[in-house]
């Protein structure tokens, strides 16, 4: 945590990119847009004073841009005296730090979520909107809870770390009987959300510079959280399904601290892992109790066909204490419930709620009740409903990108909100994903959801700066589409995307 | 971070004993709660393999209990494979790590949210009910929000890491109307609670190892949050009030990364910072621009008096970047709602808002709706009706104290949920907490908010494991006492507690 996110020597034109995420999608010439974004960066420190700037050909290569708009970005930089240049030393941020922080790691990846930037077509956010009988319950309480529930809920604290009584009762039955794993209400812990859910355990149960193993490529949140908590990230290649041997190769390798998988609809492939590798992985877990294996379950209950489910990890060592499992309702539901949660051992949870209580105290109480009474209610109708919702979805992006753009190529995914889009040729993801910008519709480019590339902001830096797509740059060809606008945005954004020149890596 | 929080030596007596929390709490023999509270903590981890357990006698007159007691408790955990006892090694807590987990730390000062022990009379937690118009607009938000706000919402993907547009604008023109303090909605951001806030800025601003500089005594939640981080504590004696020399004495020396204070109604003494150390203040931070001063409000609402009102610290420089300002409504509406806030420099608010999207993509958002409309409208209602509910609960506690316990006293506080009361001759606070346990009040031992007592849990440590009350035992003749719940209760408290011997330090 304490060495710098960038070396004094630069950072590459792509990892520059990443970066930048959606600069061009405000109004203004683009090379004020581009001098704005890299001002604000340095500003917020995640752009270091002395770091020295991409070549102005190499950046402008790598936003499918003129390099006289960088150049002239360059130039605003320099004249209000955030940048400066020397012979032979390229341009360099000038210190000029307006607070006391320390050196930041961001990952572009929540730039959708952080940035102002309106686009037209979102595809970068796997988020839905709220489902009609929850809203309904958010708008009218007193239909789930009685009065006598209210008054006895408003007349506590409000302080719950470990989560509202009722609502660890009702998602340990929700594990227990609907998806195959039994929980005791002492086995949970209620989160903001599974990303908070995997920002305790790794606060908690990893330290700085401990190992982590994650499918390569993964679901971008926890790459940031573990870039910020200053694990080291191993990545496993995963893009056709996870090899169990290759994992118990790692484990066995570098003993890490924690193992964090998606075993069911993986992001953003959206594959499932067979009932074999499950029984694998348990037993891998099983001969390495030092280390967490974690399973997301986030998706778990978002099918794309019918068939039959496979049980979580978990279930396949029910007592085992190193097995872990984490879940949420934000993408059944709605994301603005921040509704997550943990599955372990009783003496994981206490550690957990002892660190949620030094960090929030809880999370917001009467809407937990609210929940408690949706997943013991209505559960099973807003299971349906979604899975209609997404269906239709996923039909108009895959039936427009097959008419559009019939060179790429993607797994076909078994559930789950996205697709894991391969690029025809060698065009680089990064790259068309700003020209998909400039064309309204935001993608995620594949580096970012790679362990290997070690997150979006140092990948330059363990490159040295190079702007290359070697080994190191995991995902590089590919973008994530998420499926989870209205059809006919999702086919108008297609037809955008299918009027790009692909760009070359 | 890396470092163990014990030393393999020991644990001092007056450490385990705040570690302890509310042990005797519950039913059952004394000697079978103890022995299964240190079981839990060695199972979490809180007491590492290897540790030293006080002598027998030690660790009795700490809890005041016998030594018999101590001696069966020592039995059951050596029975159990817990412990073991070596001539002239004293006890050990035996290797039997049932999960991966680092050396954790852990403040006692969060027990009473923690354990599932009840209290006849809890004192230690300074939380109050939900106020009646706060509690009708959970339940029926239709009354605030019409139908078009609430479905624009639930539209939305409900992720808002910067919070809710609605709920920024509305504390912004809160802090500018009310609080005298300008600010504009894009030098906000919502947190879940003050709480979050503070972790927030203390994981984005302060690296491990930094000096982080507090009053002493000081909100313990702010102590623990700075341990878990690695920070190194520096207190600032403050039971009489800050003196600003000794604040630039320690900000030229130590050149902390934060300075923690309470200007308004201090946590725990209630006393508010006059109107000429705050310009002092300020002008401190305004020569130390690599400092940042946190000034939190989260009481400040709350007088116990009528009278002009002090603007906070950054209003003496509304531009300084780096004096920032924390908040709530937790202890004015209700701690449930985990409604908390940032001021700071739009830079700081764009570091903290990619912190919180990394945390947990930000707070539930429907709720925010609806506290931005309290805001907009029956605030100044709700300060008035909770004012006469604190002034009814505040004269019980301080006449029954006078009443009955007359050597006991406390400075008088402007403001806030507490009186922190020094015990009378010797007595010491975290044993009088353990015998006030056993009469069935709960009060917090001043030691687990003093900062030069380094944390509840490694105070012990810092101090080699002597069971001494020395220099570094910060707040220890001092109990804080939250008048927080129902007159009676106060009343039954304080009748409870003069019934227990003192014991002494």
């Amino acid at each position: 945590m304490t060495q710098p996110a960038w070396p004094s020597s630069g950072i590459g034109a792509l990892a520059l990119t990443d970066l930048l995420g959606r600069w061009p999608a405000a109004e203004g010439p683009l090379y004020r847009l581009l001098a704005t974004r890299i001002a604000r960066l340095a500003d917020t420190g995640e752009l270091p004073a002395g770091l020295r700037l991409p070549a102005e050909r190499d950046l402008a290569a790598a936003l499918s841009v003129s390099r006289n708009t960088v150049s002239a970005a360059y130039q605003v930089l320099r004249d209000e005296g955030m940048a400066e240049s020397r012979q032979g030393a390229g341009t360099r941020i000038v210190p000029h730090r307006t607070t006391p922080a320390a050196v930041h790691r961001a990952n572009g990846f929540f730039a959708g979520l952080l940035s102002e930037a309106v686009v037209k077509a979102d595809l970068s956010l796997a988020a839905v909107d709220c489902a009609p009988a929850v809203a309904a319950a958010l708008t009218d309480p007193a239909t789930l809870l009685d009065r006598a529930e209210r008054d006895a809920l408003t007349r506590t604290s409000g302080y719950f770390p470990y989560g509202l009584p009722e609502l660890r009762s009702a998602i340990a039955s929700h594990l227990t009987e609907r998806l195959g794993l039994p929980a005791s209400p002492a086995q949970m812990i209620v989160t903001t959300g599974a990303q908070q859910a995997l920002d305790l355990l790794i606060r908690s149960e990893v330290l700085p510079g401990q190992p982590v193993a994650v499918e390569d490529p993964t679901y971008p949140g926890v790459l940031d959280a573990l870039h910020r908590a200053g694990a080291t990230v191993i990545g496993m290649p995963a893009g056709q399904g996870l090899d169990p041997d290759r994992l118990e190769h790692v484990v066995r390798t570098h003993r890490p601290a924690m193992v964090y998988l998606i075993p069911t609809y993986q992001n953003p492939t959206g594959l499932v892992m067979p009932a074999g590798p499950r029984h694998r992985v348990a037993a891998i877990a099983a001969a390495h109790p030092d280390t967490l294996f974690v399973d997301d379950m986030t998706l778990a209950e978002l099918p794309l066909r019918d068939g039959p489910r496979l049980p979580p990890l978990a279930a396949f060592g029910p007592g085992q204490p190193n097995l872990v499992s984490v879940g949420s309702l934000s993408k059944l539901y709605w994301g603005g419930l921040r509704t997550g949660w943990i599955r372990g051992s009783e003496g994981l949870i206490a550690r957990l709620a002892a660190a949620k209580a030094a960090a929030d105290q809880g999370t917001a109480a009467f809407q937990q009740a609210i929940v408690a009474a949706l997943l013991g209610g209505q559960h099973e109708d807003i299971v349906k409903w979604r899975g209609e919702w997404l269906r239709t979805r996923y039909d108009a992006l895959t039936s427009a990108l097959r008419a559009s753009l019939p060179a790429w190529t993607w797994p076909e995914p078994d559930g789950g909100l996205c697709l894991w889009a391969r690029l025809p040729g060698d065009a680089d993801g990064s790259a068309f994903a700003q020209a998909a910008l400039r064309h309204g519709v935001a993608v995620v480019p594949g580096r970012l959801l790679s362990a290997s590339n070690g997150g979006a902001s140092n990948g330059g830096a363990s490159n040295g700066g190079a702007s290359n797509g070697g080994a190191s740059s995991g995902g590089a060809g590919f973008v994530r589409l998420a499926f989870t606008q209205p059809p006919d945005v999702l086919r108008a954004a297609v037809r955008s995307l299918a009027a790009i020149p692909a760009p070359s890596r």
